[in-house]
């Protein structure tokens, strides 16, 4: 729908396995000495004097992503994004990826080159080594698996299990609009199937399809939190939604939670397309998934270093009642209890709250 | 057809993302202290004072492995030896593994099971911990993506680089084994298909098929390496067919070789077997692949010390015409060019011998 695939011609047997490789992979450049040895033997090889975090996130195409509608270049970027925000949400420095495609003969070469190429752009930005990867043969669809590693001090690394009762509970950014911006993807997508003659119209909608399409990674939090003179006792990426992490929290810190709807921090572009679509925007942020913003903890007497910083919004606090995790709803001050969404198959959207 | 599927009922929906991880992997139990924080949270550490060296291998459905007649216990148990022989290849000591799987939901939780099963198996055999990984839906069959990781003195890593002109070439065990092992299970499998009732019958072929489906880690090399005193010069494991990996360390020692037929080493079962198929035995060598033996370069110097080892073959040298590789044949010293094999999807299993 988004791309013009008329160009895209070479079939992946011209080259051979070995030959991709090297072709899809010649423009990136080693920047760290941590990175020894990087792609052209049986393993990589790093270094570190530092802790090593490790990672890895499978991207398959159908679940993770419609080719309908996901420009491959953006998917490149976006399997970087979302495999370093696992290193990111331990407090570590992100140093090297590597990246398995399994893909079938129905894409050309000039697909592959596409997806490298947001590669590349996510690892020259996020100053990533790309060390190695996998690219081998599928008759069933596209799947990307990335590999990231990072390095950090051992006294520095943030769990997910340091929560305390009485922390506060603080995300970055704002919430539920690569949700919303799906949603907005996969309605105009619907529409372009029954006439193909149909243009897309995604103005109105930028903000929150680019949430969608090309997340960002947080690295600037740890030169934040040191400047505000803070460490969170445990900190998780939301990639599966609000709930599903606070619940994560929960279960390994031994803590309850308290989660108030009214300060969830949602954009006005969620809002008014979460309208559109007949949903409340706080579903979209606790069921929904993929902001890639940070959610973490700290002590309550870090309150004053934080308030007044604009990409950070405190949303609750943990209590002693361990397991036991609450949204207090707008308004009404009603207990809903959370529950856990994560991968069922049977996402109900209105299954916790009402619109 | 070699796996009774009745008892297979469980639906992973019943568990959920998060609980079904907890579950498969509740037995594992992590034996280095290299191994600082495994499953359960955004990503594994570890901590080495050597070298990390770390590869990536994903195995597809219907390309590496057909479930018809791969029981998902072995599959486990293939995918950590897959992914461990990249480790092995570097002359390192594997030490860490994560799994990622993508499975669609016709796979029920006590498919799942197996697979984790022949994983626990191979890792307590290998002494190597389960780290992490990830479990996703697919659309589109499974997916198995492992990430190795190994350590190894910066002085003791073997490249594919390393070899020089006149070097020995030597290969451990014997070869072709898996691939005819594989076309066994493909002609029994195409029986039972058209006939439910056959019973396949595999008895003269278990050495073959067992090397398909339950190949073993070369974990021994380092010790034999150390008794003989001797270090290769250059070191790859045989995944793609000896040609492949001949060609790989031809390309990157900038040496070419000659190879020498009536050397190769092939086990009579896996000669008979070829002759049943009408085959010749040195193709399921060169074309083959999975054998996951070793091939290595040493100085010529060294052939005193490893003439006598029984699980060591020389089968031919390194010559200074750099990227020049033949095959000397078997009685006639023709000279026959060595070609890529790998990923082509055209594989021609006559193109360069002759039955």
């Amino acid at each position: 729908m988004l791309q013009d695939k008329n160009e895209y011609k070479t079939p992946i047997s011209k080259l051979g396995e070995f030959k991709l490789i090297e072709h899809l992979t010649q423009n990136f450049k080693i920047k760290h000495s941590e990175s020894i040895y990087s792609i052209g033997d049986d393993s990589a090889v790093i270094k570190s004097s530092k802790n090593t975090v490790i990672s890895t996130d499978t991207l398959t195409e159908a679940i993770h992503f419609d080719l309908a509608y996901f420009p491959l270049k953006h998917l490149g970027y976006k399997a970087v994004v979302v495999g370093l925000s696992d290193i990111i949400a331990m407090n570590a420095v992100p140093k090297q990826i590597m990246i398995s495609i399994a893909v079938s003969n129905r894409f050309p070469v000039e697909a592959l080159e596409d997806i490298y190429s947001g590669i590349h752009v996510a690892c020259e930005k996020y100053n990533v080594d790309l060390i190695g990867g996998d690219t081998t043969a599928s008759k069933l669809g596209l799947v990307i698996t990335v590999t990231s590693i990072g390095e950090v001090d051992e006294k520095e690394i943030v769990y997910r299990k340091g929560a305390n009762p009485t922390d506060l509970l603080v995300t970055t950014g704002d919430l539920g609009g690569a949700f919303m911006g799906l949603k907005v993807l996969q309605r105009e997508n619907v529409t372009f199937q029954s006439n193909p003659n149909f243009q897309p119209d995604l103005s109105g909608y930028e903000y929150i399809v680019q949430k969608q399409l090309k997340p960002e990674l947080r690295v600037d939090i740890q030169k934040i939190f040191s400047e505000l003179e803070v460490k969170p006792t445990a900190m998780i990426d939301i990639s599966d939604g609000l709930s599903s992490e606070l619940l994560h929290l929960s279960k390994q810190s031994n803590v309850g939670f308290n989660l108030y709807e009214e300060k969830l921090p949602i954009d006005n572009q969620t809002i008014t397309v979460a309208d559109e679509f007949n949903l409340n925007p706080s579903t979209a942020v606790l069921n929904g998934g993929e902001d890639y913003e940070l959610l973490f903890t700290l002590p309550m007497s870090d309150y004053e270093k934080i308030r007044n910083h604009l990409d950070f919004t405190v949303i609750g606090h943990a209590t002693e009642n361990s397991g036991a995790n609450y949204l207090v709803a707008r308004g009404s001050s009603q207990l809903i209890p959370i529950t856990a969404q994560g991968w069922t198959n049977e996402k109900n959207e209105s299954d916790n709250l009402e619109n």
